[in-house]
């Protein structure tokens, strides 16, 4: 592992704790880290492997002008896998998986060439159109990707090959553009190299790369696009690309749902820096129109697969919800930029709904299958898959799995954060002192959680503990003694002269909420939505006596927790009293009158949990 | 007028009453009748002009071979038009469109070959192509629908001119298509000139084309496309043109909609006359699987706009339902020729179904505007069209109600069938006598209908009055007395020496109906429907005063018919009570916990009348 001691952090009130200072014990995440490191990761470069997409890079170096194997943004497939295979080597060392990657390494640096390009596709098919086709082609989206792994597997290993080919590449793109005279307009019709370029500033302190994400960010909205493939102004809308308006203009959420919000990521980090009131005031726009317009029930973003992305306010689909999986990981990684700039937590509220649900559906239960689209319901036929022709929802959930840990601490002016409650522990510098806290706790099944805390001085500093969203009752004792703690952005104040081995009892009511949409998601007419803790339930039609279609969920319903159904072992279950119409005799029946319905109980699993045993249909949003 | 006396008759057992014989005088279909004859029929002739349909055939007589205005099947939407025109003729004769169809019969029959071939889109751009893409080009379907209309306005002006130009075509096709050694095989990739021909045959006596059409019956499903093709039998299904299993294997009614059930009509043209055990079984599953599982509750037909057709059993989406007012047409063409084949009203049930819901939405109140695909719910974007690329639609919306009297009456062996009960007088020959019924109702506002009964003689015979499927309770009197007549394949048998003056009263009871569907349509799981008579009704937003999102319609509702809401002045509407949840604040807020709704008065109105006021969202379904 690198010496990290000279990474310049960001410059948000809230700084955030490396993954690497977490350790996560719990039965709920845990599990499920160890089965991405040793079922899932492996399988991303078996997978990469067999997709050719290891073999364009091979072909790249060999000069080779045939064979590649598309689509165009393979490379940043390949990307992504090392970058979760290097958050996991930072964790749990793997000599085999190290090699592999060194391997994969040596590969990709052959490829690089003289003069710092690296995108097989254009070195293997269109040597001469580099750069030509910004807006589609995704070279400094590929780009952004490489810097993050190279990033991830120099810290992770201190080896600097990977960091070496980022650095080279980034200055050939510096070199590119840029507002002086010898440099070109431009900027990426997929955003992600804005964010990268930020984490490449702070690993190598060079503010060149800080000044060209800016340079991207900036330009965005100019209708670039519009020059770059001769499309006469008045015929150009730029929406999909987020180039329809200057970048302080937007008031939506728009366009394609992953550039959306990895263009508002790399914003945010723009803005730690800058503090620009224009980009600021966007950005809560934005956010404001996503979550309380555009998000679903499941914290996931994009309702269409038409344009992958957004359409209107409160057009929330269910059965053909496409809520990509990568549009998922994009939105925690804005939301937790965002609390990271303002030490407010109800960022942390949409992160969290989006990582147990929308995201956490993208991968089965034992790491083998994935969904790319996850909609909120099913008539049995939507199932996960092996792999992807576009494949980059796989790397996105091994990378996000192998640094969960990153998403869990922060640390403020003379306080920890605590954003996520997960069994394990921490350690944090604040001030002078190194403090670990162990926390004990089984959520999100219970909301009970536990910290010690460890000072290796005793001293005054803040314990920040996040009051989640959906939590209505949150009690505190310290050891043992109750007590009532402010609460500031919807953090609980623990402000106090820690000692060695001080207590925090935290306890969350986590009854079963019944949820309703707003009356203008058309979809959910006269449904509702059940959650838990941070888990939104759903019914499949396996747990079921009856068929799906005839249950009716009353909203005085009496729901209670129950151990997991068959195949579910670890899982907190629902079972509630529910309606069903399959009375009486619907063979050759397709209409009748209605008749009063009979009573039947109705099991609900967590969302994240769907499609792991038999296929069937599944709702989120039932009938009540 | 031509003498139609010679026309021979099918073998059913009961026959089909012409519309020439039917006066319709009420409120609700004689106004649509007008606006269809003053209003629709002659835009849809300025649009045919506008759109190059007659233009075609200039180029064509022209011998020109370019310039041709595509779809490749537009001959077929000008002859559904003077099909429609030749119907209005025959009731309401009006010399300036009477000239205007003899003018386009001009360059019509300008346009035929010396060989008899005529179909503009071969001749304009590709004469060397002829009867080569039976599977795509729709020359045989084209050829059906100028049979259909030259019989029409044969029948209504005497003038022999176009029908002497089908007659000329369907030699050639005739010569052309066959089972002996000189002519080839070959069927229509979309089926309609099956019934065409069989209407042909009735009108000229020529057996041939009886043939003709039962061996495009009888070869549909040899896969002969996969040949026409080159495409390889492994990796032909057929199923889009019924084209999979031989005709008597079919088990459902699959594929495009339009085609499945004008395929169907013809059928049952053929079975009329050859009572083919094999065929009629066929049709007997196919008709219950049509209606058990692939009905919408509108009459309507086809769920998928992918294909313009069917899926699966239970596949019936609102929201994106493409249910073809052509496919409703065809359905009612179907279910109508099911009925005089076995005299069982079961069929009618389906046919008023498609008629007053699913098809007559299919116009606007105005005759101005069509729909091609008729969604059941909508979010307020879904509006008629002045006309299409793919015109079908409005030509068969007119041609069917210009002709609708038609579906009004019967004449058995000994009986007089009463199908639909409207307004206004039919002439019928029964035995030696002539009978005149004069009915009184304004149905399907109200139950009651007045029969009077005028014979020529006095004579035993049959009235039998049908009892419709939603009608649980059917009163009769006779000159005042009640009567408790035996029921009959769902006729109300009224057998009676019949005097001049004779008075039936008929007593429908019209509830309220609340429909659920089978819980297997998960579309609509926890939601009913509404229906009163046979209009099916729906909730539109401009009758709300609440969000039509926040509506819940409780199974127990109390809804009453109520004078129609302004702007739809000759309609009874519903009103209900029903439950909102547009209570408390929902200004940024996208979920919530449950709360009880509140009361709200909810008004419903048919749904064939729905967007012709102000664009809103729209409902059948409602959450129950």
């Amino acid at each position: 592992m690198c010496d990290t001691s000279t990474i310049k952090p960001l410059n948000t009130p809230l700084k955030s704790v490396p993954f690497t200072n977490v350790r996560i014990q719990d039965r709920f995440w845990a599990p499920k880290i160890k089965i991405n490191r040793e079922v899932s990761i492996p399988i991303s470069f078996e997978q990469l492997e067999k997709s050719d997409t290891i073999r364009n890079f091979e072909l790249a170096a060999q000069g080779k002008h045939e064979g590649y194997s598309e689509p165009l943004f393979r490379d940043s497939d390949l990307y992504k896998a090392i970058e979760a295979a290097a958050y996991s080597l930072s964790t749990d060392p793997d000599e085999a998986m190290e090699s592999r990657v060194d391997e994969i390494i040596e590969k990709i640096a052959a490829a690089q060439m003289l003069d710092g390009y690296l995108d097989t596709y254009f070195q293997v098919l269109h040597p001469d159109k580099r750069w030509t086709n910004l807006r589609d082609a995704h070279e400094l989206y590929c780009a952004g990707h490489l810097f993050e792994a190279a990033i991830a597997y120099y810290k992770a290993t201190g080896k600097r090959k990977l960091l070496d080919v980022a650095i080279k590449l980034a200055d050939h793109i510096e070199r590119t553009f840029g507002a002086d005279d010898d440099k070109r307009m431009g900027y990426p019709g997929h955003p992600e190299i804005e964010l990268a370029l930020i984490k490449l500033w702070q690993v190598t302190g060079e503010q060149r790369y800080f000044e060209l994400s800016r340079f991207f960010v900036e330009n965005r909205g100019s209708k670039f696009f519009a020059t770059e493939h001769n499309t006469p102004l008045e015929a150009y809308d730029g929406i999909y690309w987020q180039d329809d308006v200057p970048i302080r203009d937007h008031n939506e959420i728009k366009g394609h749902a992953v550039r959306a919000a990895y263009l508002m990521a790399g914003v945010t980090d723009i803005v730690a820096e800058t503090r620009d009131r224009g980009l600021l005031d966007m950005m809560a726009r934005v956010w404001d129109n996503t979550t309380l317009k555009r998000l679903y029930v499941t914290g996931g973003i994009g309702p269409s697969a038409h344009n992958e992305g957004f359409t209107t306010d409160y057009d929330l689909p269910n059965r053909t919800a496409y809520q990509e999986t990568c549009a998922s990981v994009a939105l925690m990684l804005w939301g937790r930029r965002l609390n990271l700039l303002t030490g407010d937590s109800q960022y942390y509220d949409a992160v969290e709904r989006a990582l147990f649900n929308g995201f956490l559906a993208g991968v089965s239960r034992d790491g083998t299958l994935f969904f790319y689209d996850n909609p909120l319901s099913s008539y049995g036929n939507h199932h996960r898959s092996e792999w992807f022709g576009c494949a980059c929802c796989p790397p996105n959930v091994t990378r996000t799995l192998a640094s969960l840990g990153e998403y869990l601490y922060a640390v403020g002016k003379n306080a920890i954060y605590v954003n996520l409650y997960v069994q394990g522990s921490v350690d944090v510098e604040i001030n002078d002192t190194t403090v670990r806290l162990d926390v004990v706790t089984a959520y999100p099944w219970e909301g009970n959680v536990a910290i010690t805390v460890h000072p290796s001085n005793a001293g005054e500093f803040g314990l920040m503990l996040r009051a989640p969203g959906w939590s209505k009752k949150a009690e505190i004792k310290i050891n043992n003694t109750p007590v009532n703690p402010e609460k500031e952005k919807g953090y609980l104040i623990l402000n106090r002269n820690w000692r060695e081995g001080d207590n925090v009892e935290l306890t969350l009511d986590m009854p079963v909420i019944r949820l309703e949409a707003n009356p203008l998601v058309l979809e959910d007419a006269g449904r509702l939505a059940t959650q838990r803790g941070p888990l939104i339930y759903c019914m499949e039609a396996c747990d079921q006596t009856v068929p799906t279609g005839s249950v009716i969920l009353p909203e005085n319903a009496d729901i209670k927790p129950i151990p997991a159904p068959e195949g579910l072992q670890d899982v907190v279950a629902l079972r509630g009293s529910g309606l069903t119409i399959q009375t009486g005799k619907w063979d050759n029946v397709l209409y009748r009158m209605v008749t009063p319905p009979a009573r039947v109980q109705v099991t609900l699993i967590p969302y994240y949990a769907w499609d792991n045993r038999k296929p069937g249909a599944m709702f989120v949003w039932l009938p009540r």
